[in-house]
């Protein structure tokens, strides 16, 4: 079961004049989905015997797996393999930080590693460079023709760089649908094939986000929950409350939070609007942010997770023997965890701060599958809202480009140019001090 | 070396106009500590063989660590231990989370593990709770007089619960200065115990601190870090950018970032004020949150941290064959981290996104112990320029008081009346869907 729960700040009056602009939001994402430019909704309908086969064929000559993959192409499999705990002899090649890089590759055995390489355009920079990387160290270890197949390359089914290679090299792969972008991709194969290969129940995850598919297809504020939490952002967000904390009380909901900032963040800050995603975590973030969020500027819309269940529990004994902590002795850590939440929320209510409580049954496939797919069809939906884009990511471009500049790739020259001449003029004030 | 660069944005002018309100902030944090209000600047200073003397008796008869405390009981030295890459058989017990809890339990060997229970009152909720169940698990595993010498508490030299049991049962114990607050507390025994047990270097971590104090106590715009990060934040808050994101290109400084932002927050959120602090990393977040700072709203002054030598690192060699990717061929992974560090400034500068640039030569405890004390002194500072206590944090108080009421502690009774009525206003509106 998904609860949601809101209450302080706005009124019924203004939560229903908001729903002619859902309906709007709604009928233009439906027919993005109809004309086939937005797939999200439609994965959890695909068949997934292909991505399971070729997990467990991997399984028989492997026994870890290294993705190799950033942002949309990694958070979602994180996401879900560290949630369900199944991330023994899970690595990811995200960053290209040396020292990382260089220490997960010392600890795993290429033999025994199946690497998934993933980059939706086949050309992401981090991706090919932890790719070169990989390579060298699969080619020292063993032939070519062997090395090749302990390798997956998940990429567009036709075209780019990765695509070459893995028919040049007859390599495993799989395809990313053109009309899913990477934040979006988590039930394509891009989530699907690392989850499958940890252990990850498949056929439970996309069981959830059909009944969610289903859920978000109601037109009605009463029944939709990625209605509900699009509005009540959204009516936050134009009075003022730039910065959205998400602040799950379960410590297998971190890296939730981290897939679920890049989609709110990628999707929705453009054309100078978006809000901030913030990254919490309770009880830890009471003695950490809770100062700020109590008694700092009113600038947040706060949204807690809830678990009911967390599959294990620890029973508290006062061995302590200290009168003052007798009303602990018999409680477990789940209660604890409980009134943690429900303290810190009734404080921030009696300070205004306005909040929404999402609660769980307990975090399972199912769960996880409907989470996804709430949030993606909330994002979206927020994005017509703010009458944007929610499928592009023209911000990120430039960036790039200066630093293909910067590397020396053919074609970029001017921009190297540029990127050090806007780098000079950023370093005009400085203090160096030696130690 | 610490470099601090700055450019886009502020004139000169602008920034010379604070001089006036950072000297009188500087005096008024010189006074406090001199007055022994404040002690954080007089850390570094302390003698730390008895800290060391315990660390080494602790791991004759043990070999793994397991921190209990919370927020600034924890954040300091699990920063400084996984920056210098020490994290091996080292644990931290922070959160309340029963599936978090029972699985670090299970994984050590009471009898080989030494536990440190830190907290400064002697009575954080999460950090009693947790002790309550390292103790049963101690308790079964052998007698208690052999147990207790797998104990190290850090607390209060006089004062609290902690006390009273390390006093009662002769447990090992440490203080934490009644002048410095756990936030600040990190280059005291809360952070040195655990930092020396892992190995770390305490000599060369307060050099690096000393330095640092040095440097700050320079009353200088050109010379002193902390007035320039001060100085550099008020402009922007005061200009309405109420967020201040961190963003680090180097994967061992994420819970550096974990430290900053409680000491940001606690400090500097209150009366309505305080800048929101953001973790990010990169490269990473350039695929995720870039797009946002890019092209989002003008709200973020962002601080980059670049680090010249990682201690480790992979040179590519183009073993796709890929003519596109040749320009790769022969790069190091740092070169290609600095590279998108500097593509990524250049086009924020380009969209006038404000942003600081901290270089470092390398993460060692020296430059750890600088950056601890530049952000702990520009911290102070910033407060007393918003004319707030940095060293209070009156805001979470209420949270606990209801938190209390609702695990039935006696004595807050009403409070619990108070919190299940608040938390009844919050769930007026909900939707409630089966899975």
């Amino acid at each position: 079961m998904i609860r949601l729960e809101y209450g302080c700040a706005l009124s019924e009056i203004e939560l229903d004049s908001v729903i002619p602009l859902l309906k709007e939001a709604h009928s233009k994402l439906l027919m993005k989905r109809d004309s086939k430019e937005v797939g999200f909704i439609d994965l959890p309908f695909e068949p997934v015997e292909e991505i399971r086969k070729l997990a467990e064929e991997k399984r028989k000559h492997t026994d870890a797996l290294v993705l190799v993959g950033i942002g949309g192409s990694s958070l979602g499999a994180e996401c879900l393999i560290h949630a369900l705990d199944k991330a023994e002899n899970f690595y990811v090649l995200d960053n290209v930080d040396p020292y990382k890089v260089a220490s997960v590759l010392d600890r795993i055995d290429p033999k025994r590693t199946c690497f998934n390489v993933v980059s939706k355009s086949g050309g992401t920079t981090e991706t090919i460079v932890n790719f070169m990387a990989v390579l060298e160290v699969l080619k020292r270890s063993m032939p070519w023709d062997e090395a090749k197949r302990n390798i997956v390359i998940t990429t567009d089914p036709e075209k780019g760089l990765l695509r070459e290679i893995a028919q040049r090299e007859g390599i495993a792969s799989l395809p990313v649908p053109p009309n899913v972008g990477g934040r979006f991709s988590v039930l394509s194969p891009v989530g699907l094939f690392p989850a499958a290969y940890m252990g990850v129940d498949l056929d439970a995850l996309l069981m959830g986000a059909k009944k969610a598919v289903d859920w978000c297809m109601c037109e009605s504020l009463e029944k939709n929950p990625a209605w509900l939490i699009a509005a009540l952002h959204y009516l936050h967000a134009i009075r003022g409350k730039n910065i959205a904390v998400m602040m799950p009380y379960c410590e297998r909901l971190s890296l939730f939070v981290s897939w679920w900032r890049q989609l709110w963040a990628e999707s929705l800050g453009k054309d100078g609007k978006g809000q901030t995603p913030v990254k919490a975590m309770g009880t830890v973030d009471q003695h950490s942010q809770i100062q700020l969020y109590n008694d700092g500027p009113k600038d947040k819309l706060i949204t807690f997770i809830v678990v009911e269940d967390f599959g294990r529990d620890v029973k508290l004994h006062n061995h302590l023997g200290i009168a003052d902590f007798h009303y602990l002795n018999g409680k477990t850590l789940s209660q604890v965890m409980y009134a943690s939440y429900l303290g810190t929320a009734s404080a921030l209510a009696k300070n205004k701060v306005p909040f929404i409580t999402v609660k769980l049954d307990r975090i399972d496939e199912a769960h996880l599958g409907a989470l996804f797919m709430v949030y993606e069809f909330a994002t979206a939906i927020s994005g017509y809202l703010y009458d944007i884009n929610p499928f592009d990511q023209p911000g990120v471009e430039e960036g790039k480009r200066l630093t293909h500049g910067l590397l020396g790739r053919e074609g970029y020259e001017k921009k190297r140019e540029e990127a050090l001449s806007l780098a000079s003029t950023c370093s005009k004030c400085l203090i160096e001090r030696r130690l």
